[in-house]
């Protein structure tokens, strides 16, 4: 039994010891072990698997101080029944009983699932050509300095901060490290009690549209734009005022007249990746002001600018106080992280921390404090300074590499950010050519879920490089141009 | 100028080289070190703030390494101007135009920062009697357990799971872990995709809320009950039922035909701890299936049960698929760490997963990956029987203790949780009590706000022992008991 139990392995960081501890509390949590039976020596346990002996007494004595065995003079170790206590018994299995059960369906508010969303594979990861957007480089990592993050918030006195219900604070040192270091950098200056940190730049959209937008509201937004702000306006049944883009980004001389909110990504477009020039900035706020519009400013890639100089945060030219700015934070190198902020009058602060707390109370305190050290140690602005650079050389092989490969498509140039928007042919199928590519090992992204329409446009595709090596570009772009090929003969 | 730039201490387990590499970031990134900047030698610096000359050497080595430092030959390290780059310029202050301003009041959909909450004061852990409910002990906190799971998933390997957006995923082993492992202790038995996981109770509360509750529906709760409960119901403008609760927990004789929803806390009742016994679950169920109700089952505080045999959970005696069960994770040893989950049919958990996707994406998988291995090393089980134990000792302190300086007081005898809801003469004023009470360094938590009534009654309150050593119960209810006396003269 002994050795059936025990299939270890070597792979995956995890010692022998701790696989050892998780094989026997997972027998005796489960049942395999009964209350009281006794555990092979350490010996003996040791020579069956063949790991050193105290591997297996370290891992005896762990569970013997956690309470899952016992020790015995002279009779070795056995299972404490103490541990098995304050649990149900094992159930009955029911019936089910169909013919009551509900009718979920006419229940629900809405249907989420039925938004239409970006949609990567899971396992991107294991392309040789992942194009996608909004992922990580595992080779960009800062693991060290991470982890030095993360040891030191593990120390005694700092627990005793980060383990509380912070109910609907932020850790003080994360907003003062978003105040100095990060701000700034976009030339916008706040006190605490205008941030609020958020679970990501998805939580910050959400929470400013559950405050502020109901179906009596009219809110413009970018077309092609972010699908995500698009699906969460709608999620509050708003009316949606599609508005056009082009190469300068989001156009001030559209009619704003009827608007009530206008959502815009100023620093590089989504999906366009372009820049709205600063003589429009100071165009759509006057607009703002003339109209009384608010502007949800999602400062989107502006950690990613090539240019040394790049254009003010609209948020830093707002003189009215009707700006609401989303920022990201973790997205630049662990998405994962799900960390952001809004930044706002004080007043709409208040209420939008209120409303953090009825949804969620806070993002992880124990997250915001390692980031806090993050960026008060250094590590992020060298992080966004090594990202850009890598960015930068990648932008420019992907430049060469669609001008040889791709020669029907056109873009705008590349000039921050981490992705490019591509326009093919018109018979083009982006996405029949993302099911190709895909059993190349080549992903993209198609860009029809960009657009705000009931017929969207199929030749548009998006091209992200923020996850791929830069000597696997051009081979991938290169397959990817055989490919259009492929598909259009057929 | 360098020894007022570094003001070095030795408290919070910050090393002294980790501090002169704070200090010299935020001088260069904030200006005061200009680009260019040349540094004191190693030996200068070292010998004006009396620390070693290799802490200033390596501190030195890792700013170059992060490039906010250029080492050149023979002339030392000098601030690196590239780090400065990427940033908008200084900025002109701008007048503030308060008159072209928007009236934000105006623009709220609702006003959260209305709602009554419970509220404790940010610094609990100074006082030395804290009766606070829903915090933790830093006493009973698993410090090297929890530094173990960090460590290992601070591994690269780990690091390409986790540090990805998991767009709408759970981290896989998380949910088996809930799964084979804590759900069957409730007697609950649920696939993947029965499951989603949350930030906290609050979260998988308001996600259902958004999902199922609109203000064309009518929802029954316990009176007195979790106000963040009511205040969730509430926000989606529903109409709430107020209902009885006896020494039994909800009363299920009452008339439910008229509600759609049911919220519960069967385990220990929010705020009274008492437990629903096993007839009047199968009779709520009854009831439930006959009047096509749904459950909303908050197994609130099941984790902490003196009891061997703890009663089924009310979802492991679901035959139709109509309870949503609502679970805590990280609430027992720290809350701020955020972990929740909703267990519900596939069809309705796919639509919770669209919605929480739409929300915040999802909790950082960091934490969920360390949390799986928290608990598949037997370390959470451990952890509950050595809270249950403290609690358990606590909760007879704390009954002898009033007892003895509380005589005209009356509470439901203490059974399992971490709080003891206690009823004062008919004359006294909790609130006032409280004020009284922190002055002596007394928390206690006024009972008011758990009452959804137009004027509650003022001679409840909560008494919490999560957070408070056995050795201080006694001494802080006599004070308490003094406070009583006291404000009843006045």
């Amino acid at each position: 039994m002994w050795d059936r139990l025990f299939l270890l392995s070597s792979d995956r960081g995890t010692s022998l010891q701790q696989q050892i501890r998780q094989r026997l509390v997972s027998a005796i949590l489960e049942g395999q072990l009964g209350a009281e039976s006794p555990l092979p020596s350490g010996r003996r346990l040791a020579d069956q698997l063949g790991v050193a002996r105290n591997t297996v007494v370290f891992a005896y004595q762990q569970l013997v101080e956690e309470g899952y065995l016992i020790p015995r003079q002279r009779s070795g170790y056995f299972v404490n029944p103490e541990i098995l206590k304050g649990r149900v018994g094992s159930p009955c299995p029911h019936e089910q009983n169909a013919a009551a059960s509900t009718a979920w369906s006419d229940r629900l508010t809405f249907r989420p699932s039925s938004q239409r969303n970006i949609v990567k594979p899971i396992d991107w990861q294991r392309y040789t050509y992942p194009f996608i957007y909004g992922q990580f480089d595992p080779a960009l990592f800062p693991t060290n300095e991470w982890r030095e993050c993360c040891m030191r918030v593990l120390s005694v006195m700092e627990i005793r901060d980060w383990a509380q219900d912070m109910i609907a604070r932020d850790d003080e040192s994360l907003v003062e490290q978003i105040r100095t270091r990060v701000l700034p950098r976009r030339g916008v200056f706040a006190s605490p009690d205008e941030i609020v940190v958020t679970m990501g730049a998805q939580q910050a959209l959400h929470l400013v549209a559950e405050l502020l937008i109901s179906e009596r509201t009219t809110i413009g937004i970018e077309n092609p734009g972010y699908p995500d702000a698009r699906n969460i306006f709608a999620s509050r049944r708003a009316r949606l005022v599609p508005l056009p883009v082009d190469e300068d980004g989001l156009r001030a001389d559209t009619n704003l007249s009827p608007l009530d909110y206008l959502y815009v990504t100023p620093s590089h477009q989504c999906p366009t990746t372009v820049t709205i020039p600063l003589e429009r900035r100071e165009a759509l706020l006057a607009l703002a002001d003339k109209q009384d519009l608010v502007l949800v400013e999602d400062d989107y890639e502006s950690q990613n600018t090539f240019s040394d100089t790049p254009v003010a945060a609209l948020k830093s030219l707002d003189r009215s106080d009707r700006v609401i700015y989303v920022g990201s934070l973790s997205k630049t190198f662990a998405p994962g992280l799900r960390l952001g902020y809004v930044v706002a009058p004080a007043e709409l602060i208040a209420e939008l921390r209120a409303l953090r707390r009825l949804t969620i109370r806070h993002p992880a305190s124990f997250i915001q404090r390692c980031f806090a050290l993050f960026l008060s140690l250094g590590h992020y602005d060298a992080l966004l300074r090594r990202l850009a650079r890598a960015y930068n050389e990648r932008a420019q092989v992907i430049s060469e590499a669609i001008a040889l490969h791709l020669p029907d498509t056109t873009h705008p140039p590349i000039r921050g950010g981490s992705s490019c928007w591509l326009r093919g042919p018109d018979r083009l199928d982006a996405r029949a050519l993302a099911r190709v590519a895909q059993e190349r090992g080549v992903l993209i992204e198609p860009g029809d879920v960009f657009f705000m329409a009931d017929r969207p446009p199929h030749n548009y595709f998006r091209l992200g490089f923020s996850s791929i090596p830069a000597q696997n570009i051009e081979p991938g772009i290169a397959l990817l141009g055989a490919c259009i090929r492929e598909t259009a003969q057929t």
